[in-house]
């Protein structure tokens, strides 16, 4: 298992070149601590300790590591291995690694590669990041219906070194189109002698290849498959996305749809890899933008300075009531966001949500305002204490609605709902609020 | 796969009673997709098609089930048949179920099953939600170290139909210490008459049962393990882990994430199953603590009533600058809640994160501050412009360091930080925000 405090004891064996050691550290451990090791190490040191392993094994450590130390190891190597290292990694891995890559590196890497792979290659590269196509791999396992159990068993042993995953098996027909799906556990619970076609399942969920690759996530986890058959549009086999992508596209997709609601790009490298300039980047657009819609604030209180020249009070209560409306909006839209992207609500359901929220929201501002109502009359009188509950109320509702059907016609015009979420949200409650607010006031007050 | 056009038809098939045709559909189809069509269906109906497949495959689709619709069928059976369905659901499926129940079904349903059975589940059920232990499952396959790779491969084989999966197994010794692991591919690749103990792997990654179901989740999608084993703190092994608990647990933590973000609590049923009451429940408390923290802007404001009486003008900008600096505190917050989630940051970072979120934030707040100096002195004069643009700077390289603070602040002291994310900071900030801002604007005006 990981463990930092074997760092030492590594570098030493490396030293020493003690060389069976650090054999058995490449072949018994797993892939993932391997690497975790390495990420300790300088490149020299990687590269010794990985040369200890088989090309194949180096290939299994390779997209372990972090994106930064990838940088480096390819750059700390001859051409030739890399290329030998690329033809043995698995074909998804692969294209991680060179999409990473810069255009030189790639130009310089495609050439010493096998035809056929060089081909696979640049199949899977073309797929635009985030469809299906782009996370899934080509080395499946492929069986023919006329085969018998005992015949794709022995196929599947001869293979399992090339392929993604020997657990699931597709069966196609002579044009490659999916006609059927067994599992080893099929396999090795049917008599040797029964043919594919007979054990094999006809009714296979597949996706396909420029679908969404969040969209395909939730469909492997809802039928809680290892694996999901990725088909082009004429319904031929072209790859299979394994559960260990899904996760991985889950977790990705987790945090972009978290950074964005704080109104920041995710980042591309670890935080502390990022440089202030990075961050400061992926976050100077939102902020400013941000901004500019909240000039229009500034606007709606220029309209009222008299009013508010009048009764200087009327300016306490500005940001308490923007900040509650603001929070209610982020309530109503961070809720909306994610039904969206569960599909427990679509785009058809507007008024039916905005109806929902809209009465949630007067709620909300009703519960405030009659707090508000109490302590405000105590201190400031019956005046503002009025126009204040009154308010909370007409700005709760009105943040509840606006921040329901934001994303909801986001998601109409093609916009991802997550874009348009609370910091969008609060800024354009913070207007409409203020505008409420004075005139309820000028109301009350009779100015 | 799952087609609303078909409802019709199942419908008539059970109307006419055609038995071949539903037991078909309950033998070929995917247990999620049954699941799909019998929501569709009255409890009757959805009983009636259920019936038409035996316990084990009833107790397959069962889990498939949205909350709602579980509790209906649960309700529509007789409590002998759903102590039969039970028996024959897989350990972590029936401990989920039994956990959404209420007592007085559990206690109804118990005392049915048998005794090992019961004791299986009291365990399972003891330990609290979030723990790894409360999502594994018990049906794991173990092996000895002295079988050979046939006598292991016919063990599973047999135990195929009671394990959650036959693609890992384990290696206990005498007293149940985990001491190896093989795959199901490891077993077909090799000779039937090795030991188990000469290809099993012995640097095994297990997880405590008491660890956080999260943490166990990034392991397993670390190392991309199908299964992981829990252990005791004896490390006696007690269970698995599969990947799709793991793919469950992510989208449900993923889930919590980001409507928290929103300052609401999860809701336990989907959206629209969920009355208007239980939506303002899971976001009153909130709202109310976080208009309860902005009265703090009423008392900084009522300090500096006099200034405002004076310079109304100050009061347009109020919203804007607020806004500001609750976006760069809530862009600080996300990023290091995310980071702290994935371990990219830790407690122990305070002020390496404080000096450079201190550092952004500067130059944030310099970039808009430099717009704001330009527009703000052509509308509304140099002073203004002098205050607005100095309070811009000033606040977003406090909020940003507010922001990247309370995080990691809230981990050292045990709170969960995504609990005091960029709603909470957004408060913080508006109050101290307006602090600097009328402290700034007396300096320069010279009042």
């Amino acid at each position: 298992m990981s463990n930092p405090l074997l760092l030492p004891e590594i570098r030493q064996m490396l030293a020493e070149k003690e060389t069976q050691g650090l054999a058995e550290i490449m072949t018994e451990l797993h892939p993932a601590s391997i690497a975790d090791f390495a990420e300790g190490l300088t490149v020299e040191e990687a590269w010794a300790l990985l040369s200890h392993g088989d090309v194949s094994r180096q290939a299994e450590v390779f997209p372990f590591f972090s994106a930064e130390k990838e940088q480096e190891l390819i750059e700390g190597v001859g051409r030739e291995n890399m290329s030998r290292l690329l033809e043995a990694m698995s074909h998804d891995d692969r294209v991680d690694l060179l999409k990473r890559c810069d255009k030189t590196t790639v130009d310089g890497l495609l050439p010493l590669l096998a035809k056929a792979e060089r081909e696979d290659i640049r199949r899977l590269l073309h797929f635009p990041e985030h469809q299906a196509g782009s996370v899934m791999t080509t080395d499946y396992a492929a069986l023919r219906q006329g085969q018998t159990v005992g015949e794709a068993i022995d196929q599947l042993r001869r293979e399992a070194p090339d392929k993604e995953t020997i657990y699931y098996a597709y069966v196609l027909d002579e044009a490659r189109h999916l006609i059927g799906f067994v599992s080893l556990r099929d396999l090795i619970l049917a008599d040797t002698s029964n043919l594919i076609k007979d054990i094999m399942r006809e009714d296979v969920v597949r996706v396909r290849a420029d679908q969404d690759q969040e969209e395909v996530a939730r469909t492997l986890a809802k039928y809680d498959f290892l694996a999901m058959p990725v088909v082009d549009n004429h319904d031929h086999m072209i790859g299979i996305i394994t559960y260990d992508d899904v996760i991985d596209v889950l977790l990705e997709e987790a945090a972009e749809d978290i950074v964005r609601q704080g109104a920041t790009e995710p980042l591309e490298k670890d935080y502390f890899a990022s440089s202030i300039l990075k961050l400061l980047r992926s976050r100077v657009v939102w902020l400013f933008m941000l901004a500019l819609a909240a000039t229009l604030t500034v606007n709606v209180l220029s309209v009222f300075e008299a009013t508010l020249e009048k009764v200087v009070t009327l300016s306490l209560f500005i940001p308490l009531l923007i900040g509650v409306g603001g929070n209610a909006g982020a309530q109503s839209a961070t809720t909306i966001v994610r039904c969206l992207a569960t599909d427990e609500v679509n785009s058809r359901d507007l008024f039916r949500v905005v109806a929902r929220e809209a009465r949630v929201g007067f709620l909300l501002g009703f519960t405030l305002g009659t707090f508000a109502l109490m302590i405000v009359w105590a201190f400031f009188g019956s005046d503002m204490a009025i126009i204040l509950s009154t308010s909370l109320i007409a700005v709760c509702t009105l943040a509840s609605s606006v921040g329901a059907s934001m994303p909801i016609l986001a998601t109409r015009v093609g916009v991802d709902p997550a874009v348009v979420s609370a910091p969008f949200v609060t800024t354009i409650v913070d207007a409409t609020g203020l505008l409420v607010y004075f005139l309820i006031a000028r109301a009350v007050l009779n100015i």
